[in-house]
């Protein structure tokens, strides 16, 4: 925890915040923090700040914040994944929201495990619960948007396309295919990003097949395949250093 | 598990192994294979090739194994890891084998919890298993070189100088400092690179020094704070990329 996050509204009109759970065992057992000490703190969906701890114990901690610095800005990047085991998801979750992506789109494919759509952790408050953790993590507290789609083919078909529309480089990870991301996204600098990644075994060739109509370039990296947990932060450093770099000849 | 490992020794003179461990779990179970079938197969530091079943039961399998592929080159990266709490660790080591480091060195360092050095995970036969794992993922046979290094200053002034001269690059990660990994590293194409990570909390000052000494730059990740588990794979992706790209101007 790198940041501690408060909702807007536990704060009071006179700017404190009173803290039981474990952001209060936080402050005592990480922090080790006395009263009149300073920690760094963040309202969710809005401004960085500081509170001053007024007063701690073991049952609470009072917070007197002020909150106006902006949070880091988002990285221009959203990220479309066929649905993964409930604990990969978690992990990726958090990876996903310390890394600063905008939005997540969790989908069905023809090698997802049905069974993983009725976990508890797709629950709207465990799914936030975990990107709160990342932004905690990464120091941020503006949530992704997150959606879950059960049926591949209603998001191809009628969500993707606008969704591709607004984004100038389209990516989907795919081991048949020469083409590095380097090579498939050449000219990224600046520009909005949208990167599918496919379920262990891959996406199937008609999958494959509707995201390539929606402008959607295959991509590989490399013979070595990586489990989930690590091709999403590879993918997203890569995306954002080539995002950081002079367009590639 | 993307190929099945075998060590030499359980290889008989007219190349059959008989498997009765995970490896038949996964024949079994996740292949669903038959017998008859042909599974991907390799020598552990050795070579890649397919083994075909003789005979399947519940109780074992017999392969008769031909290995006669190269395993995928090593990505020409050496990794310092401040060393992390013993669950990070095992996934960090199947991260960075998976994606094929040649060698890692798990040191301490002064915001390094010194219990983590008494975990049952350093046991050698452990550290390999997670080693292994990875492998299995990549699709690799070769074990990263691996040495655990409990006191920081023999590594960095006894070790680290033969390592740091073998290696072009050599970077270690700090936020502070507003160098990206681009601009600390622009020409690393084809070069062997060092990488140095910290632990939770970042390295201290008198370790950021000696590292210098050393010919290792500091850079920064940017103002977002990721877990090992995220900046390893991270890091990891963008050497690879830039060790792909034409130099930086």
């Amino acid at each position: 925890m790198n940041i501690i996050l408060i909702d807007p509204e536990e704060v009071s009109a006179t700017n404190t915040v009173t803290l039981h759970d474990r952001r209060l065992g936080h402050i005592r057992k990480v922090l080790r923090s006395n009263t009149g000490d300073t920690v760094r703190i963040g309202l969710v969906n809005g401004m960085i700040g500081t509170g001053v701890i007024d007063e701690l114990s073991r049952d609470r901690a009072i917070l007197h914040i002020k909150a106006d610095t902006p949070p880091p800005a988002k990285k221009p990047i959203d990220l479309i994944l066929a649905l993964p085991r409930p604990i990969m998801l978690k992990r990726i979750l958090a990876q996903a929201a310390s890394f600063g992506v905008a939005r997540i789109f969790l989908i069905n494919a023809n090698r997802v495990e049905k069974s993983f759509f009725n976990a508890t952790l797709l629950a709207p408050d465990n799914l936030t619960d975990c990107l709160r953790q990342g932004l905690e993590q990464g120091v941020d507290t503006i949530l992704p948007e997150l959606s879950v789609h059960p049926r591949f083919r209603p998001f191809v078909e009628d969500l993707l396309p606008p969704i591709a529309a607004s984004c100038h480089i389209r990516l989907v990870a795919h081991p048949d295919t020469d083409l590095h991301l380097d090579q498939a996204a050449p000219q990224m600098a600046g520009k909005r990003s949208l990167l599918a990644i496919g379920p262990e075994g891959g996406w199937v060739d008609f999958e494959i097949e509707r995201f390539r109509e929606q402008g959607l370039i295959p991509f590989t990296l490399g013979p070595r395949i990586l489990r989930m947990d690590t091709a999403v932060p590879a993918l997203l450093a890569q995306i954002d250093l080539l995002g950081r770099l002079p367009a590639q000849p």
